[in-house]
């Protein structure tokens, strides 16, 4: 018989399994975010690294490239984020996650325009704000997560049966979450979907740079930071760049040194140009979990098998 | 239908349900360890604050109070641990927990003295170590986890599942778990059992300070953080000590300044004294998530009702 997968956020997104593809800058374009929605999650384009025709763009293509639901990620902080919101509008996205900055911000341009909009937060005070300002979904990110980070510091474990307990909006779970017995994991937490980065990262339809991918792929446990923490927390792979930042850190910099090594480009620096010396690698500490590069559709086929499996395998049956 | 909660670690120690109480500095002794394993659980002394005579006492009052299987908690840094060894020989403890230190250190004297030995490691190296000398399970310990914790910063959400395909002995979940429907997703991730701290910590029988009770139970999100990094990292309630702690480490202080703050007994000043301008208040994260102080008996009763909740909650059923 085939497992039932339906939750709050499938019928809320129109998708088919609870499996959201994060939008990840300088990874995550329309080759993306329309082969996973073709395998039957929800694939987001990571509008942080586009400008508003680029973004365009994208949604264009990826509504050629499937017929399925998609959405777009999108970081309020950018200078031109109000652009990027009419570009959103314009082409008729429907569904929306936000992250940065206070979750009303755009809310109710977005809601007018027919979308589904959920936001992502680090902690439970983030949640329940998200809530009250009228989102459809929370996205709750742990400590575990690749990229920027709360300064909490909260784990998945510990982040969403504090946030399943405390809204009653549907709860996506995201940080670290790189296979299906994590997956389910995250069920048994009360989280009502998944968001997964770093193992679509490493995808042949990731736009990352192909040292970057290898890099993930060779990452072991212990082989990401979260780093600059003064700044604005972010979880990197530990490669030369992410050394220094780690030694200024360590001796106690201030802000403003630590701006000027961060300066600008360091993410396109990184994942898009694979500059081991110059570039930010983020990457979630799921990193350990990813052993190869997997066309995206594989990586749903494979998260679906080991949650199957993993059902099975659970130890507790009722007697009798 | 009762619920089978056996698993390897059930049969491993003799005991009914797969829920071990951490070993804990100050908080629990005879009368906690024995009110878990009366419970079904594993209770386990901590002899981390006991001298050799004190911990010969509690194991001896542990016996007299229960007829289930208990074990100690042996920290092996300590400077008399040879003699804290030659105590738990003496008194015939059959389970030992060891922490800290190589994990093969007084393995063969507690293995020719018959007893059941796991070890307690932050990461999948130090986990992958523990099997090769012959412990007979391993307890792998995240991020979250209160009091001494890893280099590594891997959360048990990334932690576990890593350890169980890397090991063939039986593992127990630890750090951030205080509840059922953690001790669920800890078995999805590949887990044979759960250590608990922090929610034993705040029981009736937990010798701790009754404001440190309180401060578990107050403690909210991001309540906790893990400092002293360049030192020896623990995991802390956000206390006045800690907050000096946090301000010094900012600054980028050094290892001598860092160890002359810590100093002696902030354990003892704390968790047993609740003094909190100059004690260690030592929590994992899971605080967020205790609410009141129970009786332990309570809190395993309350486990596996949770437990058996979240796992009738699944939302995935065979269909048909």
């Amino acid at each position: 018989m085939p497992m039932d997968f339906s939750t709050r956020i499938t019928s809320l997104f129109g998708i088919q399994y609870p499996i959201i593809q994060a939008g990840m800058i300088w990874v995550s374009g329309w080759r993306l975010a329309a082969a996973v929605s073709n395998a039957g999650g929800l694939g987001l384009i990571g509008a942080g690294s586009m400008k508003p025709e680029l973004l365009a763009e994208h949604i264009r293509k990826a509504r050629a490239a499937t017929d399925k639901p998609f959405g777009v990620n999108l970081p309020q902080l950018r200078g031109d984020a109000e652009d990027l919101v009419q570009a959103i509008v314009d082409e008729n996205v429907r569904i929306v996650v936000t992250s940065a900055g206070h979750p009303g911000k755009f809310l109710a341009r977005l809601k007018d325009a027919g979308c589904v909009v959920a936001h992502v937060v680090p902690s439970l005070k983030h949640a329940m704000k998200v809530e009250s300002v009228g989102c459809d979904a929370v996205v709750a990110e742990g400590f575990e997560a690749g990229g920027h980070n709360g300064f909490e510091e909260t784990t998945t474990l510990t982040l969403i049966p504090q946030v399943a307990d405390a809204v009653s909006i549907p709860v996506i779970a995201a940080g670290g979450i790189a296979n299906g017995r994590q997956m389910l994991a995250a069920f048994a937490l009360g989280a009502d979907a998944v968001q997964v980065g770093t193992r679509f990262a490493a995808t042949v339809e990731s736009s990352a740079h192909d040292l970057y991918k290898q890099k993930v792929v060779e990452c072991g446990d212990g082989g990401t930071i979260l780093t600059l923490k003064k700044l604005a927390p972010v979880r990197l792979i530990r490669t030369p760049f992410a050394l220094k930042a780690i030694e200024a850190e360590a001796r106690g910099a201030e802000r403003e040194e630590l701006a000027e090594l961060l300066g600008r480009k360091r993410e396109m620096l990184g994942m898009f140009e694979g500059n081991l010396d110059e570039g930010e690698f983020e990457a979630g500490q799921s990193a350990a979990l990813v052993n190869d590069v997997l066309p995206a559709a594989e990586v749903v086929r494979r998260l679906l098998a080991e949650f199957e499996d993993a059902v099975n395998r659970t130890p507790f049956r009722r007697e009798g």
